[in-house]
């Protein structure tokens, strides 16, 4: 089945449409036609060879919704028509104790939604920014918010369990004083979430103008990180921080807002190292520097349906598939509130 | 009272006998003639002002064992002629969350066993390298070892405490693999106990010449951290590492052989950074790097009887109070097996 993308064959080359092919629907596979895909700092990274091994052609593409156009003979929980999701996760080995205990995004066989290997042509995955995707059942989420908010539930498959996994397994809740780094696309999932689970949430930014933005979106207090007396303020209290920033930074600055047995969880790899964090920082509390890495498939589903309950969906930028270039510079400079997402019927 | 001490009144300036008073004794407290006092590469630190802030005279010490010799009106804990200890912790604030839960080691008014402040003359609190002491009864812990193996149980109370806390905390145990990183005064004890819990015990060491010692210390694996084919053989193997090693080094080499949710405490604090850990490691496995200071009075009640059941002390080289310079200058080297302790005995 060969359909509409959005790719490149190098690195240096800018995205454009090109035609790519699906393979035909499995015993377990479901086939997706997509609507929307999010647009995800990866995906720039990918595309343009920032990070070792990507393969070409690249179609990126990682916050996947449509609806199931046929599923394979043996899939029971997907029916052609519902409303689904994919995220970065298409394949992993299914035996493993990761996978057993539904943390196949720590799987040593998992498979990226893009740039991943498989027996597929090209021979390697190609994503989101195409017409359709067919995907193992166990990678597909069902989606139960209203279809007119298709969109906006998109970047949930990256951004939303990116921030929600860690969230979740560093106990945010009621009576948590939790910390959110960064208001970009993962750090303003964090606040919805964070707020949404009952934790006190304070969001840091660099940029006073963002202050307003994060209570909006959840935080019941915002500290401009710039700020010495701000952050002096906020010193042994938090429970958990949830680091969105990938920009190398000084970790050593919220480190010490930990209490005892507080844990900051990096959930963005930065380029060149952070500064090294002090010793002392983590030894006075017994800190903890945490990393986190997407989420697993039954926990994606759950934040999904939770997000449902409670009415959560991204802020977004709708962009044609033609203004992908326009919108990796904008996303750069940090100019977007909070997440694109690519409108897949303007390919064609 | 007035009392001998090793001390000394500058950082320049090697260790000498010197006279120091000690408080009378008040009715929680607790006097108690000191009979060894371990030494701990702290303990260098601070005389020689290699930390900041050393306020002289300078008197080391806080591995402290003896025998109570007065005990105040109030203390119903201990009574005179009962074999104890003193760590690192003299006094805290008694009331915070930190003192709630025993933990007085993170209690931010922890007063430390010397150099810290106290309305004691001279107005900071003078260590272990002395006949006598006198400390509130809460922080003296009591000795159930037969008393010929007192002198080596002095180091349990910040070697073996250190180590312990740590390997308690993250749950070291039958069906756990766990790490210890250098085998020296705190190393050594962390493979005595981690084996006494029942863990599986792998030690890691730069020395090919120190692996039977490790064998015989309690590791049921050693590894020389420079092979490179040996370190390969344990990725994504370990629930726990216990890192005691001080002097900066590529903690991605120990981080990345931490399984899923593994974590990595470092307990000894570099006078320069490490490396800064490559964010990737923490993120692919949702590791932790963590650190862990000394540990809290309880748990060191409960080390202390643990060790008595099991038949577990240090191992020691005794050394008489005139030859710390000779013993300081050997444990920069590292050249003792596997602390020092000194018999208060030779003073005078």
């Amino acid at each position: 089945m060969t359909i509409l993308a959005y790719g490149t064959s190098a690195g240096d080359q800018p995205l454009a449409q090109m035609q790519i092919s699906r393979r035909d629907v499995g015993d377990h596979d479901v086939r997706i036609e997509i609507a929307y895909c999010g647009i995800c700092h990866s995906d720039l990274h990918q595309a343009r060879s920032e990070w070792a091994g990507t393969l070409y052609p690249c179609v990126p593409g990682h916050e996947i919704v449509g609806r199931v156009a046929a599923v394979g003979g043996h899939v029971a929980r997907h029916k052609v028509g519902d409303l689904v999701g994919v995220g970065c996760i298409v394949d992993s080995c299914q035996h493993c104790a990761e996978c057993d205990d539904g943390l196949e995004n720590y799987c040593d066989g998992m498979i990226g939604t893009y740039n991943g290997p498989t027996a597929d042509a090209p021979g390697h995955t190609l994503g989101g920014y195409s017409q359709a995707i067919v995907v193992h059942e166990r990678y597909v989420l069902k989606i139960t918010h209203p279809e007119d908010q298709l969109a906006a539930v998109a970047p949930l498959l990256c951004a939303g369990i990116t921030t929600w996994s860690p969230l979740r397994h560093w106990g945010a809740g009621p009576g948590k004083k939790v910390g959110v780094v960064g208001i970009g696309g993962l750090g303003h999932m964090g606040l919805k979430l964070a707020h949404a689970m009952g934790a006190h949430v304070v969001a840091f930014t660099t940029s006073e103008s963002k202050r307003d933005d994060a209570k909006a979106l959840g935080a019941d207090e915002v500290v401009v990180s710039r700020n010495r007396a701000e952050m002096a303020a906020h010193v042994k209290s938090f429970d958990f921080i949830l680091n969105t920033v990938a920009a190398p930074h000084d970790l050593d600055a919220f480190l010490t807002l930990l209490k005892r047995d507080g844990t900051m969880a990096l959930v963005g790899a930065p380029a060149s190292p952070h500064p090294s964090p002090n010793v002392f920082n983590l030894i006075m509390k017994r800190r903890s520097l945490a990393g986190s890495m997407i989420g697993g498939i039954p926990e994606t589903q759950e934040m999904l349906d939770f997000c449902a309950q409670h009415g959560i969906v991204s802020d977004i930028e709708m962009i044609r598939a033609d203004g992908i270039e326009p919108a990796y510079e904008r996303m750069i400079r940090g100019d977007v509130k909070y997440r694109f997402v690519m409108d897949i019927a303007t390919m064609g």
